[in-house]
């Protein structure tokens, strides 16, 4: 549902506490429960897995992002 | 139509609701509808597609996409 | 025509709604028409055409260039 | 335990005195314990060991770490 | 002559109408008449030639050229 | 001894007129006694030396290091 | 003589009018007279020439240095 999505940031904003797809620029893919950001993107995920070649390559847990290492932020399965 | 197109950022305002076509530096694409936007040209798309070497490569949905990765932004097909 | 020139943003003033080359970061060029830009260099053309080893690979209509990814602009064809 | 994340730099203050991994931009990763940090993701690391495809290959000791550099913090062990 | 220069701009100031060598990051250089300047170091040259490999690669006429681009500037023949 | 570090900061203060090791984006280190640094990270050591693939390449005495060129900074003997 | 040094620039303030080698991020190194810095760690040299693989490649005379170019600035033969 996109309705009430006026400003970049309400996305995300919108999927806190649910799952994201983060394509980093470093060619890799993090995948995890979104708990928070800041306005420089910074992230924070809960349940972090690190996703090389579309395989899990490592459980992080809680993972802290910094935003300029991040091309997209994808709350995927929560569009309808 | 590019009549009242003042500043760069209209181009975008004028583009919301429609699909457009992102090219982001990692020599991927982009295409989905323009929802919003933000000064730092954070980008947030609808049913958003990425194009490898022009082939549909992975659907997404709803995607944020961060400013600094972003080379184009074109409202192709808006342009008559 | 160079007189007037008293700051680099004078010629992209004196270049709006006229033919300019774009030569952009990731080794290809843009041609277009300048329709609009602002203090980061955030460019709009109309009629874009993207130039990828001398030759014509996609036209593109109406576009929005992020600042960051431009080498130069030359408005090559208005100078006598 | 990620209750109480408000903001992406709570994680950082929850891990104070823990130990984290660090991603670094050059492929490389560092362990240690988190001793401070500040808003630019500046990092003190107390016992760093610098971690370069899977192996310990340098101990460090004390060391600064700029956060221009970084990709991911992860207090990994400290999640329940 | 180098008398009168206290800041880095005073050069270029003092070499506004005389030609210049860039060179930029891409491994590229351009000669051309200085125009103007801002503190980005954005520049404008008129008669602008690029140069690739000690070779004339193409005329450009009057150019904008972006100054985060830029390695550096040299009024060559100026200095006596 | 790490007491008394609240502030990225307090390490390098702490390390003022000791020898440091530092970690160069270009792959390249600097050993040498920190004489001063600023918010910028900007570094001044004195009896400089670069170090490429662990061997002593050039001694060069009295440098400045640009802060944004700096990967981490680690006064590895002054730990106990 | 190193005394007197309390921040980075003040390394640069000691060195104008004499010989410093500047380490560019594309490889390449510059020697010549400082004669002007400013806090972006722009610079002038004059008599600049340009070295490549330890060769002297080109002298380019009167030179303007953008400071994010640039690695390291050392003072060599200045230190005793």
């Amino acid at each position: 549902m996109v309705d009430g999505i006026e400003r970049p940031l309400d996305v995300l904003n919108n999927a806190k506490g649910k799952e994201v797809l983060i394509q980093l620029k470093n060619n890799k893919q993090m995948v995890g429960t979104l708990l928070a950001f800041d306005i420089h993107i910074n992230i924070v995920l809960n349940n972090a897995k690190e996703i090389v070649d579309g395989e899990n390559k490592r459980s992080l847990g809680l993972t802290f992002l910094r935003g300029d290492t991040i091309i997209f932020i994808s709350p995927a399965n929560v569009v309808k």
